[in-house]
């Protein structure tokens, strides 16, 4: 006699239409009241059914690895080796990774910041790029409002604007160090109203900046205290230039609250960005809702990657890496003892991130703007580096972000072709 | 004296916040109207810029080939090498993937489908996941209506739903074969309002039927003659098991239409699942939308994929690829020939694609539903299959799908243990 079980799960309730647009109201809390507000849910658009076959695969692999012989027909992947020589092959991961290299992720937050993560929060993804995605995903519905500083990295609100979020531009300056405080957040939702969100990086992107410790913790207090989602980016970390004792490496928000959203990557310190592998920390509600993302717009981040990135947090990984930051240091330091030949305007502090973002000052005389000069200085002293625009869309055509993580030789090098360029 | 050029673009116009969603018709087309209609233009939230950056990577690239000495500041990655036996190092690509790749998809078209396909059409993307949440964000803004069929693939359906995109589910069954038909598109648009764009797969998931050529033809002319976007989901081509001459590997959308959307990817003909790497073949009017979408949300393909598939076109990973679908053939004989003893219900033509879909018939008196009875088949006999429900919410709790991409020993092992467990 066959003993008849429950099913694998509730049979969920499909929504086959998006939510209907007039439910989400404009203004989801009401603005300028202060208090502290309950925590926000995951999004309404989240909530689709996770991709059933990536969690039978993962009960499979369970029951294998209780010891049963289980023979699977579920997965779309063939079996096959391939011939040798021919094409390597690597099969579908969990859509949140590999459990060794989320356990792995959870120990690096142990090493570094001295902190206990849970793995079952860690969410392994296709580069930072990812996380982001399926985060703003998670979080934020049409019509919420999300704040972030400018200058910043573009993709943020490329990315919101494209799903259907309000992005509020803060607009920063060398007053605040190009970083957000809870005054301009204030004058922000006296503004535009309350925030759904807020993305912060340190070190930033184009700008290099930090935050403190005390100033990253006012951030995430005010957020905490008018229900926002506290994202924060932290791919630079570990290139760092800043002497700050324990928090040299940046301060990770999740040792300041467990219920902020971290973002990183394995692209910038650890130098692996074509391989395209980040990861997400995630708060308890919305592990379930970005699994449900992830199983049906990913399926799996690479394969490849994750066996890779299982290296990366080996004692000789970080001694190597930490050389490959000193290099950085050597290079950043030619710049900043050419500002005054290079004849340009205030440029931000650079205490990380490979970059110095700096007006263009007196070259806009002569160039315009700085989208002009870049291609001036491309065509007439084959040096590149990025315009502003892409950073700052209202200041940025004032100014350029140079990337030294090309090394010592290569900005010497530029730096003197500049120096000859501009006469 | 230093010439000052042109900018590298025209500064976008940027949009900070989405298009106000009034402006966003509920219904885009006047539902019932017959005529032939202009073509749909991309969408409205596709507007964002192109990240810059990758861009100006593109530019020194190009540079670089004609012989110039360049010194590149742009890139926001480190060029030092990790010492050996620690991290290899891979950079970004372009958005769009390596021009060399691009252009060897271009021959494959060439060489399977005898049709000429411009390389700069071609975009690698991260596995067809990437590719279908790229496509489905260039050509629709929340509100669109996408039909497509049920039993279907649950990823469309729920990366639509989550962008806000209106799904018209058409019900199949055996009397179409499982696929759509325009009679079935005529009845849905009476049923719904105007279609924004149909989903096809031939072979399809979870059922592996196909389309014949004019099938495919009636459906591509329906959209054409509606202005909706035809997306062929083709990543199952060349795991095929009929005998249709010249169509055999399957028929491509753009064969017949060269503004067919074409989406496919290395996972199955070529078994690099876990690699993540796909591609779509753009309208050209969807390529520079496409572009600034997948350089904000992704940055760039796998690096090393794309290197490893560069192999895929060789004529002796075509031979070894095909010997594996011969594998494939011989698994899907044994469940054909089972189909007696396996006393379940009605199965769909298993014309390709590695599946066997089935009704489970008199099975279900016992079990309830297709989700128990795959659970207590795991429980009871460690063998794991995919209950419906994944692919068609409504019927799907009365079918399983078997994958033979096991292979024929594994699928022999199963269909023992499973005619043994039902007693």
């Amino acid at each position: 006699m066959v003993k008849v079980p429950g099913p694998f799960k509730t049979p969920p309730s499909i929504t086959l239409d998006p939510k209907p647009l007039a439910d989400v109201p404009d203004t989801p809390l009401t603005p300028e009241s202060g208090d502290a507000r309950a925590p926000r849910s995951a999004s309404r658009r989240s909530e689709i059914p996770v991709f059933e076959v990536m969690q039978i695969t993962d009960e499979v692999a369970r029951r294998r690895h209780a010891g049963h012989d289980v023979v699977s027909l579920c997965a779309g992947e063939p079996s096959a080796r391939p011939a040798p020589g021919t094409l390597q092959p690597a099969g579908y991961t969990g859509p949140l990774g590999t459990t060794p290299l989320r356990e792995a992720i959870a120990g690096h937050y142990r090493d570094w910041y001295g902190v206990e993560v849970d793995p079952g929060r860690v969410a392994v993804t296709t580069g930072s790029s990812g996380a982001f995605q399926l985060v703003f995903l998670t979080a934020f519905d049409p019509g919420d409002r999300v704040a972030l500083v400018s200058p910043g990295y573009p993709a943020y609100r490329n990315i919101l604007t494209a799903l259907g979020v309000h992005v509020v531009e803060i607009a920063t300056g060398p007053e605040t160090r190009y970083q957000p405080t809870p005054q301009l957040l204030d004058e922000a939702v006296r503004e535009h109203g309350d925030l759904a969100g807020l993305i912060v990086a340190s070190p930033a992107n184009p700008t290099g900046t930090m935050l403190a410790r005390s100033e990253l913790q006012s951030l995430v207090e005010w957020c905490s205290a008018k229900g926002a989602r506290f994202i924060s980016d932290e791919i630079y970390h570990g290139i760092t230039f800043i002497d700050a004792g324990p928090d040299s490496r940046g301060v990770s928000a999740v040792e300041l609250d467990s219920d902020a959203i971290v973002i990183n990557s394995f692209s910038k310190y650890w130098g692996m960005t074509g391989w395209r592998l980040g990861w997400a920390l995630l708060p308890e509600d919305m592990v379930a809702p970005f699994e449900a993302l992830a199983s049906n717009f990913a399926l799996s981040p690479p394969a490849p990657a994750q066996e890779l990135a299982m290296r990366a947090f080996a004692p000789e990984t970080y001694a190597e890496r930490d050389s490959v930051v000193q290099g950085f240091a050597k290079a950043r330091a030619l710049i900043l003892d050419a500002e005054q030949s290079l004849n340009w305007g205030a440029a931000a502090p650079s205490d990380g991130a490979f970059y110095y973002y700096s007006e263009l000052g007196p070259q806009l005389e002569r160039f315009g703007d700085s989208s002009s000069y870049a291609r001036a200085l491309l065509e007439g002293a084959d040096v590149a580096v990025v315009p502003g625009g892409d950073f700052d869309p209202v200041a940025g055509h004032r100014a350029v972000r140079l990337s030294y993580a090309a090394g010592e030789a290569a900005v010497a090098e530029a730096l003197d072709r500049i120096i000859r360029f501009q006469g």
